[in-house]
């Protein structure tokens, strides 16, 4: 058996503190005092991991990620995980097929083999990863194409699809899919939840090689390397709607254990051991109010119940818990850029936007670079990067020459110029960005080697953004 | 008749939108979409100002305000208004009398002329400051010690003092006093209200030559020059509780036309002609919310009705509108500094807070400095200043050498280092102060002639800071 998680969303139900480069699953909300500070704590997809480690299913697990998502990966779970990365962001159709694709070219894995895809964002106990097992063992035996986990529900809820169960099926725990009713109204959901009707988490079982004819079906290489490359032509389409909901061999097996997908501020808000999170003062006036503050100023929130106010360098929403389950609709309307990003380096926030004289845009960052963490050799064609050091110790490169900064030093790093910096120490920096255009675009790697500088010869390099 | 204009006040009451240096009547916060274009809009100081100057009471007015309010004063007024300064934070009684004294001392005005102090943050129309000539004129044939004027209450407030008039006056208009009821229970300003009682609005007539004496009753000087040199030991006491609830020739003028302190949210919002000022959502299932957002990133409300949100980079208030009256003591548990000041070059917003390696604060700023403005020839023994200028054009003076700056250049002024900046064009640059302290006291200025610069020597400078 093999298993998927799928570690996609653009992230918008939990903004501001979850944005494109950072998911629901990525945030670490528990206790912090500002974003700096939440290294001490774990975050969705940490806990998972960990989880599934204490199972030893970790072993046969790979997570299926935009490349976006790349770096904070690897920040939040070392190397431990096999990622696919996902070229561009589609859906989960995509996503699947690309993993099935990879476990079968790369990983070698048998075309009889039964994988599971699962969502990363999840917050639930052992049982449900003991039931992802059964389902994975039962389906093995069944004879289906697809097999899904229904969660037993718990209210009328708008945000899910619900799967109505036909007969029982031949194996145990196991039975036949009725229909599936996507996100229906409070009331129509009463009503299929009297009919006995489940959630629908997005667990689905199928057969590798089973998927990679789907594939091939649909136009689509089945091998990882072809497939790579036509990736970004595939459509964003969820796997309910192209596989399970037209597959008349589906089967679903029932769970009520410990399930819940986070997926609103409500539900996460339910979760934080304290009301008050990060600076600020809340007062007894605001029952059932909680408050997270990732931003170094303080809020102050006064005689306003049932709110959830959070605070990023992205925004701040205020809004009731209720409503809040509409916030990606409110969300389209503001313009919202990333304002905080992790990264394989540490992190950095941007402080101040301006435009110059001739209308460009001037950035200006507050950047860590943890200990030993690197920001590699590159350059920039139509920018300058003015860096002020205000904390640690670094080493700087500058075409090829090598020199030692700290607290107070300034590098002038002019456009065209070959860079890249080293901190020995943890280094704190701020970073103005300044020139005919600032764009994620506007880069040249290449490759240095820090640990035999005299061998470096600034060859060109292909690769992700740093 | 002199008038006296007190701009005194913590300015805690519409945090987080005033602070020790911004008081309520130097916001600007019409339509503004950031903190930086408020430029355009008009604050209750400046409005004031305007409504004197059309009423031809500029001539005779004064402004009282506090040491620290000097920038910002002449930034909104230019040299307009006489500026008596108290070099520290006092009360009213203190103030009026400083200010007394300096009518008498630098204006010589007669000890029997009538002056009246007001608060300076006030929105009312013509009727109000034709109603504060009529209280001096009636005063001034009265023979009463202090008049005062009596607003007409339109609610059973809770903020304010009551004057409760006794019987007619010989002058027409004017009353006795037969009681002062100190910010009452809403019960019982209903129960004043019904008996004809009146809001007191902290207007004061007074003889000034009666004021100095009572200066003198209590010990202190009447001389301006020998007063302010003991200002800092005068107490911090109220007009209203040393002189006028101690005075029996006290009279009242009741007073039934337009008057507004704008002293909480919930009034202050009432005159915004926008719901939604700044960067943001605001959903129509927010009624009666307000938001006023000074920050670059956009704040999202969804579903919270009567409710003010207010940001600065100060901090974040989310409050309802009646709970908000209680503002004050919600933001002394918050640790609260001055995030953004306006100055007589321009302003600056601090970006980031950060401590160096060795526990030093780390101070990043954005400063902008108006067209033709500079900052004065200074020199700071403990700290480093590092300017990345991102905008327009200035002159830099170092140690008596003068270079051009501009977009994208850098400048390192070292501890020790004698340096000034002129705006050639307005000029945008990050600051990064780095040392063993930063301190405000660290300073030391320096006389500079811009205009004719080869004869300058760079000669020690008292004065107050830039």
């Amino acid at each position: 058996m093999r298993l998927i998680l799928l570690s996609g969303g653009a992230g918008k139900r939990l903004w501001p503190l979850s944005n494109d480069y950072r998911s629901k699953q990525f945030i670490k909300a528990s206790g912090a005092d500002s974003i700096e500070s939440h290294s001490n704590s774990t975050s969705m997809v940490q806990r998972v991991w960990a989880q599934l480690k204490e199972l030893q299913m970790d072993r046969f697990s790979i997570i299926a990620a935009s490349r976006s998502q790349e770096e904070i990966l690897q920040a939040q779970l070392g190397d431990e995980a096999t990622l696919v990365l996902e070229p561009c962001k589609r859906d989960t159709y995509p996503a699947i097929g690309l993993a099935s694709s990879y476990l079968h070219s790369v990983m070698h894995a048998d075309p009889n083999e039964v994988a599971i895809a699962m969502p990363v964002d999840v917050d639930a106990d052992e049982e449900y990863f003991k039931a992802i097992m059964r389902l994975g063992e039962a389906f093995d035996r069944s004879g289906a194409r697809i097999g899904l986990l229904g969660i037993e529900p718990r209210s009328a809820s708008e945000k899910f699809g619900y799967i109505l169960p036909g007969e029982a099926a031949s194996i145990r725990g196991l039975r036949s899919i009725a229909k599936f009713v996507e996100k229906p109204s409070a009331d129509k959901a009463g009503a299929l939840i009297e009919q006995g009707a489940l959630w629908n988490c997005g667990v689905f079982a199928f057969r590798i090689g089973d998927m990679l004819e789907r594939l091939e079906k649909n136009g689509w290489p089945s091998g990882y390397d072809q497939l790579i490359k036509e990736y970004e032509r595939m459509p964003a389409v969820s796997f309910d709607y192209e596989v399970a909901e037209k597959e008349e061999q589906a089967v679903v097996m029932p769970y009520g254990g410990s399930w819940n997908d986070l997926g609103t501020w409500d539900e996460w808000t339910a979760k934080l051991p304290n009301r008050m999170n990060g600076n600020g003062y809340l007062g007894d006036d605001s029952p059932n109010t909680h408050v997270i503050n990732e931003l170094q100023i303080p809020i102050v929130v006064m005689g306003v119940p049932n709110v959830i106010v959070a605070a990023s360098p992205d925004g701040i929403l205020v809004a009731d818990k209720q409503a809040s389950a509409k916030l990606k609709d409110a969300v389209q309307s503001v313009s919202v850029r990333p304002m905080y990003e992790e990264t394989l380096y540490g992190w950095y926030r941007i402080v101040d936007v301006e435009r110059d004289d001739r209308g460009h845009q001037v950035l200006t960052k507050r950047v860590h670079i943890w200990k030993g963490k690197h920001i590699g050799y590159q350059m920039h064609f139509h920018r300058d990067e003015l860096w002020t050091i205000i904390k640690g110790r670094a080493q700087v490169v500058i075409n090829g020459d090598v020199r030692q900064v700290s607290a107070g030093d300034v590098v002038a790093i002019r456009a065209g110029t070959k860079h890249a910096i080293r901190a020995v120490e943890s280094i704190d920096l701020i970073e103005v960005q300044i020139g005919e255009s600032i764009s994620d675009e506007d880069i040249v790697r290449y490759a240095y080697d820090w640990n035999n500088r005299d061998s470096h010869n600034g060859t060109e390099k292909g690769g992700a953004n740093e």
